[in-house]
C-alpha cells in the first residue's frame, strides 16, 4: 500500500490530466454520496457534479499543480489532499490561481473523491 | 444543532480571531492525533502544533477572510471547511493570499480541529 502522500500525489496527476482531457471521464473518480462545491456552488452525487463540471463555460482548461498537501483524514485510510495552482483558460492572457482540496476515500483498491471544493484565489 | 455552515463560519470567525490576538489559545482547539501541515511542514499534536505556530517569524497579523465553504465529512459529524482569504503581516506592506482546509471533528458539544492545511496562495 502507497502511502497516503503518493496515493494524493497519484490522485491529483490524474484528476487533472482527466480534467484537461475530457471532464466527463471525471464521474469515475465520484460516487452517489460525493459532494462538489465549485466557486461555492453546491452539488452532489456523479451526475450532479458532471453536469456542473460539463457546464463550466470554458472549452479547453490546463491546469498546473503548484502544491499538493496531504493528510489522514480518519482511521479507515482517507486522505485529506490540498492543492495550489493555476489555471489557463481557452481565450484567456492570464492564469489565475486557484486552491482545491479533496477528501479520497478508499473502496475496493481504489480511491474516490467524498469531498471536493475548488475556490479561484484572487490576488490579496 | 446548527448546520454544518453555521458551525464552519462560527469556527473559522473564533480560530482567526484568536489567532491574530494570542495564537498560543488555539490549543483549545487541537487534540493530541490532530495534524497542521502548515506551508508543507507538518506537525502532530497540540504541543507540536502550537510550538510551530508560535515559530512563526512574524508578530502582529490579521487574517481577512474572503470565503468559507463547507461540506460533511463523514456520518460522525465531522466538517471539511475550506477558507481562502488574506494576511498581512505586521512590517510587510503586501497582504498575502492564503487557503486553509480544516477538518473538524465533534466532540463533547463542541469541534476541534483534526486536519489543518495552510497554504500561501501566490499570484498565477
Amino acid at each position: 500500500m502507497d502511502d497516503f502522500n503518493t496515493i494524493a500525489q497519484q490522485f491529483v496527476q490524474f484528476y487533472y490530466n482527466t480534467f484537461d482531457s475530457d471532464r466527463g471521464l471525471l464521474a469515475a473518480l465520484y460516487r452517489e454520496h460525493s459532494m462538489l462545491t465549485f466557486e461555492s456552488t453546491a452539488s452532489k452525487g456523479v451526475n450532479d457534479i458532471i453536469e456542473k463540471l460539463q457546464s463550466l463555460p470554458f472549452g479547453k482548461i490546463i491546469h498546473q499543480v503548484a502544491t499538493v498537501d496531504a493528510q489522514p483524514s480518519n482511521e479507515s485510510g482517507g486522505i485529506i489532499v490540498m492543492v495550489t495552482g493555476a489555471l489557463l483558460v481557452e481565450g484567456e492572457e492570464k492564469p489565475m490561481s486557484y486552491s482545491q482540496v479533496f477528501q479520497l476515500l478508499p473502496e475496493a483498491g481504489t480511491y474516490y473523491a467524498f469531498n471536493d471544493v475548488f475556490k479561484l484565489v484572487y490576488p490579496a
